[in-house]
């Protein structure tokens, strides 16, 4: 049977802790071939890196194009002792299914897959235009030799996506509470301040960075960036580490630095948020204090897909499976949607990712059911 | 010849770094028992320290008991290359004598002894009291072998000083511009804010505690501790180091401390400063930011020896000499007088300071000889 559970079971049997395969990417090698896909095997290389294995599949030559993004490596298991159930046996238990990767993102790569099949199976075992898979070793960790590399290496084929579904455990609480529709920008510096070394006993003689670094600390995370947009929470900037290092107790120290992570919404853009912070560095600093920030090269930009026809066809599908109308957010961290959209809109839906990352991470298996007819139901509407 | 100048010379010529002697203290063994003192050279240990010789000399048994305080060590010579004349020649030129220690303090410590001989020798070799010499190779460094236990030592002895004379280079810019009668004490601690870690992508879970240790450095950096005493100037409470650790960039770190430094006056003690500071801590955490300082041990409390009888006659003999009315001062950092003030009232006066620690440390061959005339002027005041 190919089901979503057993292919979700199948996937969580071959223990693939990030970089590593261990036989996942075959496992879905052979149902898509047996499909009919046409399939690329692709390894990837970065000096100081491992090797991944990454999977391009393909059916049908023409368009609308819709790929199915995932990854199916996996974060480590952590006190093996403290699982229920083996934390690589895919276990059913009490309408459960056990694992890791169960629903980050083993899970939703088989209820993909599982409701290609059907459609296909339905539809003469063609589809109206072209399905593909896109699926990485490599997202939990670096993320330097999967999806960003594999979504360069289709372009160059000339090949083009249209529209992306990124099977993530997006929904907080309950299936079909939340559809991911971007993510916010990361933008990280470092603030130095340099004051004038000196003898604690004569400060005159000296100008201490440490207050001073604090008064402007205290200012650039006083001010907000922004309210937020129409899509978005407010940007936040946070100092992660303030740091000296002095040891010697009775010196005034020549400098102090400070680390800080910046995530942004679509207000702004790298530059112009680099702009604002200067600004108000400048404007906190007056004559007297002497700084200088040093930003880091970042590739997380800002991203958004936003609502329209393809977000409307994913809400209508998760409605009609769940009776939910599922929020459009674009909240949390960072995944591989920030590659994606760069080719084509991306929408992330998948599981219920409360137990994502810990010991006993674990599907409902009804909810494995359930997001595949709503997967089937995506692809009725967007072929229809 | 026993001037001033020829004992400074011999002194200089030993190569004291500290905490080596190098024959310094038998150059003054050799003049003192000469003149009838007794002499007791005692040696001081600690576990992880090195042995340092001291050497206590006394003549008279009764009182009035004066002792002139000081040390044969000096610090390194740094870049030798670099100096006009050998570090360690105590070679005159153009009316200046050249070498490490000439003015920090073998100079000064040369113009007591020269001045008590030449006084034993204008009264019949007895002095209506008591003389002594308080002379320690382990000034320059930890101070842990060296005046401190000394003065226990003849403590136990029964014996007891009356008033100690402590020829630092007290001077600032010309020889009797500046008694030192007291300096202000050294608190330090640290302060430790505890937040909560999380992810920059949701502050919201987490509690940053680099904004709010921020807060609390300006808040107890700005404030000043007090408006400065009859004898001192205002206590100062600088911070030298504030540190996270944190290098993860994505992550609010758990918690964040500062370590800082007070100067303090005779308008407090360490237990109403340590209480001052924590009032201002908890007014400026209110309910919201979680504080605590952690306090170090010091034993450098303030003394200030106040101005009188014993000020006065000290003023007046440099007067006599020099024309100029010395500053009384409390200012600069710390000496062995720290000790010295819980036995009896002490002054420092000795040669200008200016060259100190420096390469070409040299001192006005006539400031030997002027400085000379002013201690034997204090001890002709002093037994008058």
């Amino acid at each position: 049977m190919n089901d979503a559970v057993s292919i979700t079971r199948d996937l969580v049997r071959c223990p693939s802790v990030t970089p590593a395969d261990a036989g996942a990417l075959g496992v879905l090698e052979n149902l898509l071939k047996a499909a009919g896909f046409e399939l690329h095997r692709v390894t990837f290389s970065e000096p100081g890196t491992e090797d991944v294995d990454n999977l391009y599949a393909r059916l049908g030559n023409s368009a609308p194009h819709i790929t199915f993004a995932g990854h199916t490596d996996v974060v480590p298991v952590g006190d093996e002792a403290a699982w229920s159930h083996g934390a690589f046996s895919g276990e059913v238990k009490d309408g459960f299914l056990y694992g890791r990767g169960a629903v980050d993102m083993k899970g939703g790569i088989a209820c993909s897959v599982a409701a290609v099949l059907q459609y296909l199976a339905d539809n003469g075992g063609k589809p109206k235009g072209s399905i593909s898979f896109l699926i990485t070793g490599d997202e939990e960790a670096i993320s330097v030799n999967g999806t960003v590399k594999l979504l360069k290496w289709v372009a160059e084929r000339g090949e083009k996506f249209d529209h992306c579904v990124l099977g993530e455990p997006s929904n907080v609480e309950v299936l079909g509470d939340c559809i991911k529709i971007g993510r916010r920008g990361s933008l990280s510096g470092t603030l130095y301040v340099d004051g004038v070394q000196g003898h604690v006993a004569y400060p005159h003689r000296a100008a201490n960075p440490v207050p001073d670094i604090s008064r402007l600390i205290v200012a650039i995370s006083d001010e907000p960036l922004d309210h937020g947009s129409a899509q978005f929470q407010a940007s936040n900037l946070e100092f992660t580490s303030v740091d000296v290092g002095n040891t010697a107790g009775n010196v005034i120290p020549a400098q102090a630095r400070a680390k800080f992570n910046i995530r942004f919404n679509d207000n702004h853009t790298q530059d112009s948020l680099r702009a604002l912070v200067e600004a108000r560095l400048k404007k906190a600093c007056g004559n007297r204090i002497r700084a200088h920030i040093k930003w880091e090269y970042s590739n997380s930009n800002v991203f958004v897909t936003k609502p329209g026809a393809f977000t409307d066809l994913a809400v209508s599908a998760i409605e009609e499976v769940t009776g939910r109308k599922p929020e459009l957010s674009t909240s949390g961290g960072t995944s591989d949607a920030r590659f994606i959209a760069s080719y084509c809109p991306v929408i992330e839906f998948g599981l219920v990712g409360q137990t994502m990352h810990q010991v006993d991470e674990r599907t409902p298996v009804s909810d494995l059911e359930k997001l595949t007819r709503i997967y089937r139901g995506v692809l009725d509407r967007y072929f229809g």
